[in-house]
């Protein structure tokens, strides 16, 4: 497989052809990034680790059952991956009240929700990535009705079976975000990345942040708590 | 009927008790308010003009099947309306791109959509009124997930209604909010307002502005605009 020219180059990642018209070859970058890109630090490892972490999640979603755009890890910060028609939403499952949505609400950060709540964001960085509804999301034409119920439901699965994953770790899985593709034949899959970037994570018993929360509010070393996320889901 | 103390002052209305427990006495007043009530401005007869355009559409609704909480209107500013337990929603329906939603979705005001939007928004002034999913409603407890059916159901049915009507008076319904309670049975009643300050109202042809984006906007005499609706409405 020959890696071609530079396809896209996204804030945590970029992707470049492949001589494999329905192959992408992925690398994980060592950036951080916030307030929407606003705010953006390298840390050394980064990629690697969290290559290492999505990798691993993903190979466990696959085993059970979720379709994902993984076809190999080529390297420390390398993934060959399906390329796909990418749905252009961002789809965040929460299990535990925190973050921007805390506030919305008016909620203390830290109650567990009695259901996930599953909300839609459009990607699109020059409008900040807006939280939209079903109907919005037909109105731009990003999914169906049925693709919807389906993002859903994949979304609840994906839920689910991380939430098991990371318990064993002795960490609590408070939300995170996926991104999912459509490939050729119209199935859906899920796409880019699972890692501390797109997850909140907090240690079960202490509550500690494990996460990029830690980059976010300034609360000590980013990848120290990487490399022990990575510890805890290997150990 | 006797009209009792003060239960609540709103933006635009006033709610008074009454000597029948089930009963509540509802003034119009004649204040605008813009950004949330950041802004603020006294109208002479807006109070009497909304209360005459929302006694009109609240029996055409009636009429139509849709039940609403209008007992009687009293006065040029006053009604009887049901007691409700009103449910901490704004219900905003869409029939053409416009205002806060074209900003956030990076589309043009004007554009006709194919199928309406319904959206809900959570009723807090202190959180500035967020918009909210069908998740959060019942994370809040607002509504449960039958009721919210209903309340899009009815949104629908309202909406389909209405543009009929404005449709007669030469006028385009672009969108607008309601507030919907529940009588002590827990059926759903169309509550509050329908007037020029809960619906973007344009001239069929011209698209001039007949609603309370002339206030916003600074774009002319608010009063005579809503005259002009009231006026289409009974000619």
């Amino acid at each position: 497989m020959q890696k071609g020219h530079l396809l896209y180059e996204g804030k945590a990642k970029s992707l470049y052809a492949t001589d494999e018209p329905n192959v992408i070859w992925m690398t994980y970058k060592d950036d951080a990034t916030a307030l929407n890109g606003a705010r953006k630090t390298a840390f050394a490892n980064k990629g690697r680790l969290n290559n290492q972490i999505s990798t691993l999640l993903f190979h466990y979603l696959e085993k059970n059952g979720v379709q994902t755009h993984l076809l190999e890890t080529l390297s420390e910060t390398e993934q060959l991956v399906k390329k796909v028609d990418v749905i252009a939403l961002e789809v965040v499952v929460r299990n535990v009240m925190a973050g921007s949505l805390a506030k919305k609400l008016g909620v203390a950060e830290g109650a567990v929700l009695a259901e996930p709540i599953v909300e839609f964001y459009y990607k699109d960085d020059a409008l900040d990535d807006p939280f939209i509804n079903e109907d919005h999301i037909r109105f731009l034409g990003l999914a169906t009705l049925a693709e919807i119920a389906e993002l859903k439901t994949v979304a609840h699965t994906i839920n689910a079976l991380l939430q098991e994953r990371f318990k064993a770790a002795n960490i609590e899985l408070v939300d995170f975000k996926i991104e999912l593709g459509r490939l050729a034949d119209g199935s859906i899959v899920l796409a880019d990345e699972i890692s501390p970037d797109s997850c909140r994570l907090w240690d079960s018993e202490t509550k500690q942040k494990l996460d990029k929360d830690v980059f976010r509010r300034d609360l000590g070393d980013l990848v120290s708590v990487y490399e022990e996320v990575l510890r805890r889901l290997t150990a």
